[in-house]
């Protein structure tokens, strides 16, 4: 594509650069700046350049944060007595938005797999260990994706904790709400059979 | 929402405001510049500044420009003695787009409306005057927009200039390239019946 300017050529290709978002689009989005104020510009690209000078990772729990303790480890109305594993603070904002979780999390900060060449190592492991030998923990919930690598992970901490008085739990594996039955894989059906929950049970969760 | 950090929920909040991305959306790219390193991050930002603070209006036909005069006034190997009149230099970009103009533009800023409170006085109708009295053009094209905002645009300015010595010409209307006969308006169809050409002027243009 030709642009009339260098400026705005520029604009576009690190628009572009975006996840999801072609030449075109990217072009509309230059445009719709273009169209703006000065200074609603600037606080355009200063929101995003703050972003990233400013944010850190929690020192205690390696979530995304704006200080050294992020708002869930510093908020003391929560319970201090569960905490939840993630692979990445995404993770955390998704289980946050569903308000059904009002425990301490831990970020690995990413997935144990081999073909990638991420070892134990390479994870917020260690510090996860530290946390459970010096803080009271009554239980852990494993939320690491239902995937080989997931699995690899949730196991390789759990043989390290499986001695500690620990209650150890992983989110439940099933039909998402909503789905049809005949549509649903065979291996979350399967799960969905083997686990499945007391009738009376599921009323109480509504 | 609940983001983690208010820098990041500023910055959802800046890329939610442009046209076309949710929050949803807008989350996911910041993080994808969050996982970038500072540089690239800055880069980005600076693109957007850059172009909204370097960006001018070319002095002659007021197209956006780096420099006084833009691109396609600047280039001598362009047709002088063509002009084509457009709305808005997002017109210009499609047009250059087509690679089947090789002459100059003229940008007017908009289309006269008297709804919108948008009279000649409002657009740059007196430089294209200024122009058609001081420069030499064999033929003057209207590319604006089949509306009657864009009608009433094209017949303010015929009428000041269908004295002069220029040929005035506008876009064809007809059926667009790949559409079927029987789901076109019966405005445009109707037109292109009247507008009908030499089949063989259609094999040529091929």
């Amino acid at each position: 594509m030709l642009y009339p300017s260098k400026r705005i050529e520029d604009a576009v290709n690190q628009l572009a650069s975006l996840p999801g978002i072609g030449r075109k689009t990217a072009l509309r989005l230059a445009l719709s700046l273009l169209k703006r104020d000065a200074s609603r510009v600037k606080d355009f690209s200063e929101a995003l350049m703050l972003m990233k000078e400013n944010t850190c990772f929690c020192s205690r729990c390696h979530n995304i944060s704006d200080t050294n303790l992020c708002l869930v480890c510093s908020a003391p109305s929560r319970d201090q007595s569960l905490i939840c594993v993630v692979a990445d603070f995404r993770d955390v904002i998704a289980i946050e938005n569903t308000h059904s979780f009002y425990g301490l999390y831990h970020v690995l900060g990413g997935l144990i797999s081999p073909m990638d060449g991420i070892g134990p190592s390479d994870l917020n492991i260690e510090s996860l260990m530290e946390r459970l030998r010096t803080e009271e923990y009554a239980e852990i919930i494993f939320a690491l994706a239902p995937t080989p690598d997931g699995d690899t992970t949730n196991f390789f901490i759990y043989r390290k904790i499986k001695d500690y008085n620990i209650r150890i739990s992983s989110l439940a594996r099933g039909i998402a709400i909503g789905e049809d039955i005949e549509y649903t894989d065979q291996a979350t059906l399967g799960k969905s059979l083997q686990n499945r929950i007391l009738y009376e049970s599921s009323l109480a969760a509504k």
